[in-house]
């Protein structure tokens, strides 16, 4: 892998009840938007197929791979040259050779909304502190590290599907006590914690301003940017999280916690929630 | 989790060098079409918002979650109710009070595009089916089971930067003698195996027919009908495939795989392709 798909990022890690300063390797996580364009077509004339969060490094592959999957090129001969210019590294543009004849997807049934949209992270980010109603108190009272080691033994006691497939995600949703609110399993991670932040909007318990959302998995910027749409201060992914999702965590002020295991866990940002 | 999120599916699981037909449990993948409604438009009027592939339960949840999170709904006193008639399962329609404002998504700059997106997993399978241009010969030669388990070895001597963070999936291509072709990173599951075709691609390789493929996490059916369309007949997964990446394969001829261990794994579909 080229070095454009992993970032250093300060931590502080719990070994136990010990925290020290330390170096993580992030790996990078930044949106990427593929465009194709028609010869026939004017200068300014491109049309985005997608805008996918991906690792960079091998965009083009990527690009052409995404063409080629979803059905809409058939041969690299349909394709006169992808330009990525290096002052747009979130951009890519598939320009079609001469008489290339492509199946453009059907976007009345092929759409799929979604928020990590935007043609670079800043824009997103930017984009969803607009839209969100609520702003995330940065001066909660901390957590005790007690409660953070908690978390893992409520979820694997309850995640039962999730133990006899190994196929789900799982997003719970805790009070700042650790005790367990909700629990929703899904094939997708982002749906899992849609279902449980769903199940607090019917309850009327938003903004989550006073709990703690678990992650069975990874920690991606869709994730954190849903976390905050919900007021939520404090993130804890099983997981790795990734460049973006730190950088958004940073931006809203959410402590975000990764790699939790029995006896240590490393927390990415706003460490002084946790005591 | 109520019993819509899990199927049984029989196997032939291999210990060692020992097959053993048995039955495994799969989480339940299938696509839910999520759609809104004002009450001052006709019948017949609705608005697709998303289609998300979901393990069914909890629909109403998810769908009130996906419109908070995604800021088209602020609270809930913006919904009058939600309808989801059992003889639609994976249709939801959010019906919103008179008068409601909600923020509908600019679709210019948010939609991504994605081949998950039918209606149901049925349509899409049909829908791919008539798409590809490559039919996967069903009567192949059988790989020896000993290249299934040098797989992973491989994976872990190359994939240096998911060691590192842990924050990457990988899509590996071999030859059906076991020699690693490429090997694509990403934050993303489906852009790692996008990158991985890609470069087949520009390879003029595909059809990928004496080609294994290794995917890092889980199978889900964006995955397979990827593999499909790149005409790859055995997938291999380290983690648990879903319920409908298990159809699909079944549907395209392909060998699935998963739960790739040292000394086990299990055959979903196709078990006659390893010997």
């Amino acid at each position: 892998m080229e070095d454009t798909a992993t970032i250093l990022h300060s931590i502080v890690k719990y070994k136990g009840t010990q925290p020290t300063d330390l170096e993580d390797i992030l790996a990078i996580e930044e949106p990427l938007e593929i465009k194709i364009k028609h010869p026939e077509e004017g200068p300014g004339e491109t049309h985005t197929l997608a805008v996918t969060m991906r690792t960079p490094g091998e965009d083009e592959a990527l690009a052409l791979g995404f063409l080629f999957t979803e059905g809409i090129i058939t041969s690299p001969q349909q394709v006169d040259y992808v330009e990525a210019p290096f002052w747009t590294p979130n951009s890519i543009t598939v320009h079609l050779q001469k008489g290339a004849t492509i199946k453009m997807p059907d976007q009345k049934r092929n759409f799929y909304t979604t928020s990590s949209c935007g043609v670079c992270g800043k824009a997103s980010i930017e984009a969803i502190k607009t839209v969100s109603s609520f702003v995330i108190n940065r001066h909660t009272a901390p957590v005790g590290m007690d409660v953070i080691y908690g978390l893992m033994d409520s979820l694997h006691h309850q995640q039962s599907v999730f133990s006899t497939t190994g196929g789900l995600h799982a997003s719970a949703l805790f009070t700042t006590d650790g005790t367990l609110a909700y629990l929703c399993e899904d094939v997708g991670r982002h749906n899992a914690l849609d279902k449980a932040i769903g199940k607090a909007l019917q309850g009327e318990l938003l903004p989550l301003k006073d709990n703690i959302l678990l992650l069975s998995g990874r920690a991606s910027f869709e994730l954190l940017q849903k976390a905050n749409m919900a007021g939520i201060p404090i993130v804890v992914a099983l997981g790795a999280p990734s460049s973006l999702a730190v950088q958004t965590a940073q931006s809203f002020g959410i402590t975000l916690i990764g790699f939790l295991k029995t006896h240590s866990f490393n927390i990415y940002t706003f460490p002084e929630r946790i005591k």
